[in-house]
């Protein structure tokens, strides 16, 4: 089998123990004589599946009782809408911090619900950093924010202060387990799983239940939060079998000893990276500012886009993939989620030290 | 590997040689080195998946160039809303055709949206077949029908003729791609995967593109047919690997010599437990009418709750997976969508003759 080396930004990686469950259990899961996918979803074997992934979610992160888990569908790009649909009142504004394209995207779908609010900006600096501060409107909703923005490589460090009544929301796709959060910092968190969690096809929310009260009646059924949490995300067919991948790679972030472990290893992984781009007097450069910069997407250029273009081209023939930037800005990017071993992240800093030094 | 009959309702069974396919590759999709959950979504290797399915299903299905093929997530309860957000303008009624507890459901999201008008119905008939005439309101924005009953086991056998101005959208979740149908006396066809198509987790939209004309602008994006048919259904990340299973599915539907073949061999699995319910001597009973019966679900009662009960304890001995009648009317009900196979009918008859047998 080709080896390569996945910093694919999403879908990406997976740990290869899960892969490899995955494939031994594929037309016979726990001697049922049936694969997960002919399960019914209202089968003891298939509760048990998205039971079990809940445990283990809630143990991995730390999340108080007083939260719900829920599965839904859609990706991110789905919670744009449903955010404001079931939390932005008439009376009340919806602020949100600007980090990058994800913020922006999520903000359009917030005007079209209600009257909405930019607390704070860096699209001036072209997103190269997470704002210091912020402005709040009179009578927010709650404030939303991209925790990681993987088109720039920023990410936000400590969670922004925010008046006790304030409802923070975060879109956390792109980082969620890989670092220790405070889940009671916020009211709601959102993830596609495509990044950290699983395969694509379902997003994991994490709900404060007394926010859940705000949800008015007569939203589309599929879009109000109500229906999954007294469903137990149960209302209709969820996407069972990406709901099993996702337990099986929490099981793995259990097994590699947790997020606080996971997140230790992801700094040295990001650290590597980032060491090669600031020795390499300027041949390689980070867009991002480093009180700002990701640790999930390492982002770079090169002096010029002929030398892109050829490191792109080398790196793609000796087994790297997925390190084009992302098509609005260009440039390179690893994306290096858990599942991305540290291993990998050590070819590619000999790569791209390599790389430079062939070229002076 | 226990032997084992599926026969539920969805997620349901899938074709043995699709998993195993899948179970191959899996850590190594074409040599690529990487599994199919891994690729990334603007990948080439994706796209020629995602565009393979495409054009299987439009070979399939006599899909005319007219139509579009869109791959949405939320199953058909999104669909339930989507549809009148997208296509029930001010000033125009919804038509829906009951026949059944999805029926229902598409109907209550409707009433949220707009004006609606109940064209048929058989509930006072407890549901037991299929209208035979309808009335549509004035200024009809489209006439919607659930082309196949999963609970009450009831199918439609002919399109309802319509004005040709009157949109005619159907929900074919449980029985697209069982047997032909003209596509072109639809404007618009949705299905949740998870009975003939593949896992759950993707939901297939074939519509008429001069529909999408009528898409309004502020809708969520994610709401927004427009937003699949502009971007290849990639504006965002789709279930990639829900996409590949649907793919593998289609292939072997083609394998088997085309839908034609397959809804002969659907007819004949069918057949063979209507001879044994109608020749039971009422021992077996079908709460569907006769010319409104399922090709896909055959519902039936026994002659007491006990014997209900003892039917389906001694079936599940006997390896029959996914027998009891739903939770809303009870009873039995065998679910023989494409991918079960006529030997799987053929012994679930000579169980219930054996019973019948056994019990006199």
């Amino acid at each position: 089998m080709k080896q390569v080396f996945n910093f694919n930004a999403g879908p990406a990686a997976l740990p290869k123990e899960v892969l490899q469950k995955a494939q031994a259990e594929l037309l016979n899961y726990q001697d049922s004589g049936l694969s997960v996918m002919e399960l019914s979803h209202r089968s003891k074997q298939y509760e048990s599946i998205q039971n079990h992934a809940t445990e283990r979610l809630r143990t991995l992160m730390n999340i108080p009782d007083d939260y719900d888990i829920l599965y839904m569908q859609g990706g991110a790009s789905l919670q744009f809408s449903a955010v404001p649909m079931n939390f932005l009142k008439e009376g009340k504004t919806a602020n949100y911090c600007l980090t990058g394209s994800w913020s922006e995207k999520a903000l359009k779908e917030a005007k079209k619900v209600g009257s909405t609010h930019i607390a704070s900006s860096s699209k001036e600096a072209n997103y190269s950093h997470i704002p210091e501060s912020l402005e709040l409107s009179d009578n927010p909703a709650y404030l939303h924010i991209t925790s990681n923005n993987t088109i720039f490589g920023t990410q936000w460090r400590t969670t922004p202060d925010l008046p006790a009544k304030v409802p923070l929301i975060a879109d956390m796709s792109s980082d969620i387990l890989s670092r220790s959060i405070p889940v009671d910092d916020y009211s709601l968190i959102y993830a596609g799983a495509q990044k950290n969690l699983g395969p694509s096809g379902v997003t994991v929310v994490i709900v404060k239940k007394e926010l859940l009260e705000r949800c008015p009646d007569n939203l589309p059924t599929m879009l109000n939060y109500q229906t999954y949490a007294k469903n137990s995300s149960l209302y209709n067919t969820p996407p069972t079998f990406s709901i099993y991948m996702l337990s099986l790679v929490l099981d793995w972030v259990a097994d590699q000893g947790g997020v606080e472990q996971i997140e230790a290893i992801n700094t040295e992984k990001a650290n590597l990276l980032y060491h090669v781009i600031d020795s390499s007097d300027n041949f390689y450069k980070g867009p991002a500012r480093n009180d700002s910069r990701s640790n999930m997407n390492v982002t770079f250029t090169l002096p010029s886009e002929m030398l892109t273009k050829k490191f792109l081209q080398q790196a793609s023939e000796s087994g790297f993939v997925g390190l084009s930037g992302h098509r609005l800005i260009g440039g390179c990017r690893a994306s290096i989620y858990n599942a991305v071993p540290l291993a990998h992240c050590e070819k590619l800093a000999q790569f791209m030290k390599d790389f430079h030094t062939n070229f002076m």
